[in-house]
C-alpha cells in the first residue's frame, strides 16, 4: 500500500504555492479580457498586463497543458477553464463557517465567492445572541451542532473567522469532526496535525505591510523636507 | 537633495518583507499570553507557539531593538509597544473605503480594524442605490466627492473593494487625489505610479491554494482507496 501511495503521489504533478497563487490573477485578467470579446491571447501580453516576467508566465500556463496557436496564441475560454479546474473553482465546495460575528456576517454577505468554487452552507456560533440569527439568509446554528452536520453533510472547508482566543480550540472541534482544510481568518497561527490543510487569510499580515511601508515613506518625505 | 534623499534612506533601515508579514504574528501571541498574566518570554517559546524556526525569531526579535533580559527573556509589553510601533499599529490612520458591496460593507463592519491602526473613516460608490445610506455608522457619499475631501481630510490611505471591472479606474482616481497607498481587495492587479504603495489582500489566491489542495488531497485518498 505505501508503494501505491508513492505512485500515487507521482502521478499527481505538485504545482509550486507561488504558481498557484498567480492562477487566480490569470483568471480574473483572462475573464475581464473575454468580456471585451478579445479571443487569443499571448503569455507576453499577459506577463504586460500583470507587470509579471514572461518566461515566468509561460512556464505556469504551460502546467495547464493548453496549447497555443500559432499566431494567435491561447484561446482564452480553453485557458479559463483548465485554470479553474486545476483551482477546483469549477466544482462547488460547500464549507461551514464557524464565527458570526462582523468579519463571518462580511464572508456570508460576500456572495463573489461562489464564483471561486466555495459554497458556504452553514454558521455556527456559541454566543446566545448570535444563534438562530439569519445572516444573509443563513440560520447560525449552535456550536453544538457541528460535528453532527459535517458528518450528514460531508463538509469538507472549514472557515475561522471568531476572535483569536477562541480560534484553537475551533479548529481542534473542526478536526475531530473531520474538516480536511480550513481557511483560518483568526489571525493567529493554528496548531493542526499535519494532514490538516490550513489556509491562512492574512488579512492582519496585510495590513501591517501596508501601515509599515506608507508610514516609512511619510517619515521619509518629511525627513527629505526638513534636510532642504 | 538626491544626496540627501540617499543619506536618509540609509538611515531608515528597510526590514525585509517576510519579517514584516511575521509581526502581526508575534503581536497576538503577545497580547494572548499578556492576557494570561505572563510577563516575560523567549524567542524560543515564541518558535515553539508559532512553529517557527527559533533562529529567525530571533534575528526577527533583533529588529525591534527590544533587549532580554538574563534568565527571564523579554519583557512581553516592552515586544509589544516595540512591533506596533513599526508596523504603526500604535497610530491611527484614517483611510477612505470605495466600494460599499458587501465585501465593503463588511469591512466598514469590521471593528478590529482599529486595533491595528485602521479607522476608516468614510466610504464611497458611484451607485444611486448606494449613496446616502448608512453602513455601520458610516455614510456612503457619491464617487465625485472622493478627491476633494482627500484633500481636506489628508488621508493618505485608499481601500479598493470594488468589482473588478471598476478597481483599475478607481485606483487612478485616488492616485490623482493624492492617496499614497492602496489596500486592494478587488483581486485583480493594479497599475499605478511607481511611488504608490499597493497592497493586495490576495483572498481569491488564498482560496484558490486552499481548494485545490483540498481537492488533490481528496483525488489521492479516492486513488488510493480505488487501488487497494
Amino acid at each position: 500500500m505505501l508503494e501505491n501511495e508513492s505512485n500515487i503521489e507521482k502521478e499527481i504533478k505538485m504545482i509550486p504555492e507561488p504558481t498557484l497563487r498567480r492562477f487566480p490573477q490569470y483568471i480574473h485578467l483572462l475573464k475581464r479580457l473575454r468580456k471585451e470579446s478579445t479571443q487569443y491571447i499571448s503569455s507576453t501580453t499577459i506577463a504586460d498586463e500583470l507587470e509579471l516576467d514572461s518566461i515566468q508566465v509561460r512556464k505556469d500556463l504551460a502546467i495547464t497543458g493548453v496549447v497555443g496557436k500559432p499566431k494567435l496564441g491561447f484561446d482564452i475560454d480553453e485557458l479559463i477553464s483548465a485554470l479553474s479546474n486545476i483551482l477546483n473553482w469549477d466544482n462547488s465546495t460547500d464549507a461551514f463557517l464557524v464565527g458570526a460575528g462582523s468579519l463571518g456576517s462580511a464572508l456570508l454577505g460576500y456572495k463573489n465567492f461562489n464564483q471561486y468554487g466555495l459554497n458556504i452552507v452553514a454558521a455556527f456560533d456559541n454566543d446566545p445572541n448570535k444563534i438562530g440569527k439569519t445572516i444573509s439568509g443563513i440560520e447560525v446554528l449552535p456550536l453544538e451542532k457541528f460535528g453532527n452536520m459535517v458528518e450528514r453533510m460531508k463538509v469538507h472547508i472549514g472557515i475561522i473567522t471568531a476572535p483569536p482566543e477562541a480560534a484553537q480550540k475551533i479548529a481542534e472541534v473542526m478536526v475531530q469532526s473531520g474538516i480536511q482544510a480550513i481557511w483560518n481568518f483568526s489571525s493567529i497561527h493554528l496548531k493542526v496535525p499535519f494532514n490538516i490543510i490550513v489556509e491562512d487569510a492574512l488579512l492582519t499580515q496585510s495590513l501591517g505591510v501596508l501601515t509599515h511601508t506608507l508610514s516609512e515613506k511619510l517619515k521619509k518625505e518629511i525627513a527629505v523636507l526638513e534636510k532642504q
